[in-house]
């Protein structure tokens, strides 16, 4: 095989190659991608998807004059290979390597930078509007899988974007799945398009038989107009779509190269806002990842010829343990519901929604409602569990506060991959929530030290019943402690895990463990002894104790996996002020700035949460002070 | 005229009335609320266009048991006077009274507190979905404006209610505006169904039309099935509902009791989701309402004869003086773009639409979109000051988290109605917004304290290229002061207003005049000399001056219209613990509970942010330490 790839720096390159030598290149692409994520591990269904509709796009358009404008961005690797990272590629989502989503600092062909889904649309349209104003005239594309679109800011976009006219091309790259199936109307109604292949031959069946029947006469003619119209809905063909004042294109075959590139060309010559309807199959071209698309969604390292994963877990993962809780909890109360936005299994309700199917919701991406829907389901009597990352929360803080706080709805929010979240880097790092969340009057704010305290708190969520309440937990594999039975926790009420002199540590969550290893190395190597706690609660703190213990001590040390501006850290200085105590507090978290990509380790130890660096910094400030 | 409203201690006894009664009973409330609020002032337009629907919903539902749940709830007066609040009413808004919008704590028929747009058909779904968890049969009704529709979250509802199947009523109320007119798409589709009167005729038409022509054979016959449906979409009538799985009821006149009634008995009938298609006039009954509606959506005490104002205001709003700022900088500077969401007029950029009409962008009821939108215009060289309330931002966290400060993107936000706004209550208090703002990377946050500086902001936000920016303003009239030659500001730096020895205060926006009365007085009456500084940024803190000032005073002093917890006096904590400054921090700020309604003045005084109380405090803690 002739090795093209080589040749192309930028996708200017593209223009130089035959038709025969593009589809030769979606393979080079497309193996190129397999090859490198069977030892890196990423986004594999999604980006060999969508290999020709990058490589069509790229060959029409002038790149990087002409804006295409990801959405999620985790379907770009074909994206990132043909603007000049194809030796790079090899470091994807490594530490300093190459990000796995769009970065603009990264390379001038990445305009915006994302990770969270339903986005594209309004940034694409944005840069329209501006293009518009600078009197420019490059083409801006939106590029937005079919999932996007049940988030409720695609529609807000579409609604703007057919309002304004203006020339905005938006290709719908539809594989009819997010990660999980898609749910709700929206999807429906994409798969009636989808699965009527004859919707053109209809149309042109029923425009034929009209011209037929002029002899029916005036009411027809009084008609007429009405059927003109009708003829647009008759065959439902992009009804959606023209609705909100798009011309619709399609559907057309997402992995039909010459097909694409002329459809983009219609929609450029077309004007206004245009969508392509290009459908696509998740996986497309390696068997494993068709045949299974959801597992080969995000992948770690692979086996090639099996697509079998090599990793192996040794104990199970704090989501496992969140969904062996809830399950057994629901055997026992049937007032327990639980809701997903499109993350069935990422949030690890898979079992809960075979089990009890009439009290599971998947909204698909749609965090706003799915908040609001708990509020509801709060508000009648349930006990709905909010099943979420903490970096999609995020999408729902409105409704958390103003649906859910304000009422003391006993909304109950289990939120999954907080902290760092590792090699999916800024977009996604779940370091925010304490302080998003910790504001808000009524809501109580927990994280467990480890999976059997999870248990506990998901216990004590679902028996709470005086508002609102959170649990955080962090991604990946838990500690392999000994599951106890679970108990309640009482409300505010940290845990002292070793009692010393010298120093005291306020511990949350993911870094009670390693403050308790600090403790224990700085007692052995240096005759330091340590108080720790495990503070369980960001909200309500743990006041008294907090304060005997500022009495007690010169200094306090807080160490949480969070930014230190506004999170638990910052909470405890409040209080402390509150209380005109005046001592030494030395906060750990992490820094005022979006954490990029690499593993949680790599992260903790670059920005000082390792335990070899607090436990140097505690030692220094505890020698010098 | 009889007194019809004396005898309605409850829904129930609306039943007993008749139709005709019924008729006499609306006028009577009309009247009521339109007398009530030319006192107190308040929402008068929507309430008066949705007097008829609230009498038909609550003469066939039982209410509580049947739930009715609000959209915004500015348009519930009726409901609030039929539900035992009659004689409470003249205590509308005021300190103490009933609240203008909908409150759980207030009335048992009141079940989801609101204020926001949009979140009614998520609540009522989930309150559907536990209705039918625990075995209930209630009837669960959701009533939302035309504007609300154009929120992501109510498609996302909509999507998902439609998928469910469940037995939800949607009454859309449609008025054709929210506040302002309505934009974008889904207005022109209400539009076409609106003015349409032939819709059901031209159906009719054409079903008898097609039961004429089984001589045409064939190639009917093969198309007969795509026709089925086809009909549907023949005439337009509710096609963007139906395709959400909705049965479409309407549009029908919502201010004809009889029809209202017989359809939401028809909707209880067919089961499953229905949306009724209401038209309403907004203001209707009361003619300078009917004329003006936009300007009687919220207003002050009135004469009713003229429909005049009685409010007079001395010195220009804070909205005023940033409307004129921002249009004096465009004129000069053809980058500067500004986006509102469905507030052209109370966010006060009617002039600049009027003015700069290809800059401007009003899209609807949409913030995400909106913070977004700003985010690809400023990625495209423009300068977008996206202009929205402190409370309504609340929506678009998420976006300016990960569309605008995760890529350095030097979007301008605007934040009007900052800190307490008063009689609108718990729902819109802008007391956050330090707190969302200024733990997210990059972001800057800037609060004036007068209109001057309001001024100077808003030039310096215009010029600052190197990423996000924001001021936060007050609700309400601004101190008079001179305006004088706009000027850049520096970055993070504050400014010193007044030296003394006895102490020092830091204040923030809107406090900072009250901290100079204070300690002007405490000079005069005490001879307490303090430091006061008008701190200007929250994020970057002026950290220079601060820890100076830290070193000199033992006791500092920080005054904020906000929450305490994550705002600027958790900020300064943070500050003093990081650089190990152990000094007394008395912080002055709301309390960690939703602020009640009452007039600006009157919540400052009862959460001890008045001049007297901060005065008490501060003197105390001088004379005490």
């Amino acid at each position: 095989m002739i090795d093209l790839l080589s040749e192309i720096d930028s996708p200017q390159d593209l223009k130089k190659l035959s038709t025969e030598q593009l589809y030769d290149l979606t393979q080079e692409v497309r193996n190129k991608i397999i090859l490198t994520l069977s030892k890196t591990g990423g986004h594999l269904a999604s980006s060999i998807g969508a290999v020709e509709l990058i490589i069509a796009l790229h060959s029409i358009l002038d790149s990087p004059d002409d804006k295409i404008i990801w959405d999620v961005g985790h379907q770009t690797y074909a994206h990132k290979i043909l603007t000049g990272r194809a030796d790079e590629f090899t470091t994807l989502r490594q530490l300093d390597g190459i990000s796995g989503f769009p970065k603009s600092k990264e390379n001038i062909h990445d305009h915006l930078d994302v990770g969270h889904s339903s986005t594209s649309i309004s940034a694409a349209l944005g840069m329209a509007c501006a293009r518009d104003i600078k009197g420019n005239d490059e083409t801006v594309v939106a590029v937005i899988g079919d999932g996007a679109l049940t988030a409720g800011m695609a529609f807000e976009a579409l609604n703007h974007a057919g309002d304004l006219g203006k020339d905005l091309i938006v290709v719908l790259n539809d594989n009819e799945m997010s990660i999980a199936k898609n749910v709700g109307a929206v999807s429906n109604y994409l798969d009636k398009l989808r699965t009527n292949p004859r919707i053109h031959k209809a149309k042109q069946d029923v425009e034929d038989l009209l011209h037929k029947i002029p002899s029916l006469g005036d009411k027809l003619l009084k008609t007429a107009g009405a059927m003109k119209d009708a003829l647009k809905y008759l065959v439902v063909s992009g009804v959606l779509f023209e609705e909100f004042g798009f011309t619709y294109l399609g559907p057309i075959d997402g992995h039909d190269l010459k097909s694409i590139q002329s459809h983009i060309e219609d929609a450029q010559n077309v004007g206004g806002p245009v969508l392509i309807h290009a459908l696509t199959t998740k996986g497309k071209g390696y068997l494993p990842a068709e045949e299974n698309p959801s597992q080969f969604h995000g992948v770690g390292p692979f086996n090639i010829r099996t697509g079998k994963g090599k990793r192996n877990r040794e104990h199970p993962t704090y989501t496992n343990i969140f969904s062996q809780t809830l399950v057994e909890l629901a055997e026992e109360d049937e007032d327990i519901v639980a809701i997903t936005a499109a993350m069935p299994s990422g949030t690890g309700l898979t079992e809960f929604a075979d089990r009890f199917p009439d009290r599971f919701y998947d909204v698909g991406i749609a965090e706003q409602h799915a908040v609001t829907l708990g509020a509801g389901l709060a508000l009648n009597s349930t006990k709905p569990f909010v099943t979420l990352y903490s970096t999609f929360l995020q999408r729902g803080y409105d409704q958390v506060l103003h649906d859910v706080c304000l009422q003391q709805a006993s909304v109950k929010f289990a939120i999954d991959r907080a902290g760092l979240v590792g090699r999916d880097g800024g977009t996604h790092q779940g370091v925010f929530d304490y302080a998003y969340l910790r504001h808000l009057p009524n809501m109580t704010v927990m994280a467990p030290k480890d999976e059997n305290e999870l248990q506990d708190m998901v216990l004590t969520a679902a028996n709470y019943e005086a508002g609102p309440i959170s649990v955080r937990y962090p991604r990946g594999e838990s500690f392999g402690v000994e599951l106890t039975e679970n108990q309640m926790l009482e409300i505010g009420k940290a845990e002292v895990l070793k009692e010393g002199e010298d120093g005291v540590v306020l511990a949350i969550g993911s870094m009670v463990y390693p403050a308790l290893e600090v403790a224990q190395q700085l007692a052995r190597e240096e005759g330091l002894d340590l108080t720790v706690v495990n503070s369980r609660f960001v909200k309500p703190l743990d006041q008294d104790l907090i304060l005997e213990l500022a009495v007690e001590f010169d200094t306090l040390f807080t160490v949480e996996e969070h930014v230190l501006q506004g999170g638990f850290g910052s909470a405890v200085a409040e209080l402390l002020a509150d209380h005109n105590q005046q001592l030494n507090l030395k906060r750990f978290g992490l820094p005022d700035k979006f954490i990029e990509h690499g593993t949680q380790a790599e992260l903790l130890a670059r920005y000082g949460l390792d335990v070899p660096t607090i436990k140097a910094e505690i030692k220094a400030v505890l020698q010098e002070g």
